[in-house]
């Protein structure tokens, strides 16, 4: 199986199959994994056969957020697969170290180039199929300063009725904008939950 | 280095150290990794130095509940360590293939044999210094129905006064909780973000 890294930043750069990463070998010992089911648990697991180190899989967070300037919100147009060529609001996975809020920012000073002052909590997607929950943030831009990052191919500003709907990337960023205009209508600031469960819809 | 498996739902049962699991060996093809910064990243990884696989590590979730019955919430009591004999609202590590309400009502079925209701988004406490991320709930006991579970010395319904404080486990479960009351008394249901940054705030 040839494995190609992806762009490290991309939705799928660590995740190239559904299930997280490939698991033939204990990463302790180097010998090879069985998949069983531990004494004292309930589900299949990657068991080592000669440490029996036990190595779970577990969903992936991505952060992200629709940033906002003088009511234009900024998009990004990717410069990566998948989806290469689509927009999509500035989003990655989260890292170690960093708070949901912090990571949120640098996805989009990473993607955009740009400053945020990460606000309040827009949309929890629970991507079940995919191992991932996509959380996403307002934002406002701190300047009207922005341009194309490594994994974007450029960077743009829209208002709500020029969003190119067709044209993006992801079913949990058009979400998260839905809802963010929604909201902005009524006046309000409120958070919102859904499931995404089919592949195609990620 | 000595590895001793916890229990599979403890809150270290895979993470045994805080920064996720050990990571000699590539999981692909069995050789030994390096830690370097990849083409295009900008963080250190482990990446095979045979077949070049990056091996990434991100935070993980844990998904919890305050469980109320009557105006009284429900703990339970650790049977297993870390923490071992202190009390917890139910919590544990999310699994693939859930949404987040789904694993904070599947951990209370586990931990306290007790089926409910998941409810309103409580807190959000990012744990940064063990790359965790706690996500809590309100949830509502369906019945009075509750024993312990395998990790569980005891489970009990306890009204606000009578909140063991000092013998919580965990700081990001004291968190919700009082989250939890303060906005139950002032008749709201927010949510609240916070983030522990000593090891000892877990």
């Amino acid at each position: 199986m040839v494995v190609t890294p992806c762009g490290f930043d991309s939705l799928f750069g660590h995740q190239i199959f559904f299930n997280g990463p490939i698991l033939n070998f204990c990463s302790n010992c180097g010998s090879p994994v069985e998949s069983k089911i531990p004494a004292g648990d309930h589900l299949p697991r990657f068991v080592c056969t000669s440490c029996n180190m036990v190595h779970y899989k577990n969903p992936l967070l991505v952060l992200g957020c629709v940033p906002e300037w003088q009511s234009k919100i900024l998009l990004c147009r990717r410069a990566i697969e998948p989806r290469l060529g689509f927009w999509t609001v500035p989003a990655g996975f989260m890292e170690n170290g960093e708070t949901m809020q912090e990571a949120a920012a640098r996805e989009c000073q990473e993607e955009a180039l740009a400053e945020v002052e990460v606000g309040s909590l827009l949309a929890v997607v629970n991507v079940t199929r995919a191992n991932q929950v996509h959380v996403m943030f307002r934002a406002k831009l701190r300047e009207p300063k922005f341009a194309a990052g490594l994994e974007s191919l450029e960077v743009a500003l829209y208002e709500e009725a020029q969003v190119p709907w067709t044209e993006l990337a992801f079913a949990s960023g058009e979400y998260a904008l839905r809802q963010y205009f929604a909201d902005r209508s009524a006046g309000r600031e409120d958070h919102h939950f859904t499931e995404l469960k089919s592949r195609s819809t990620l």
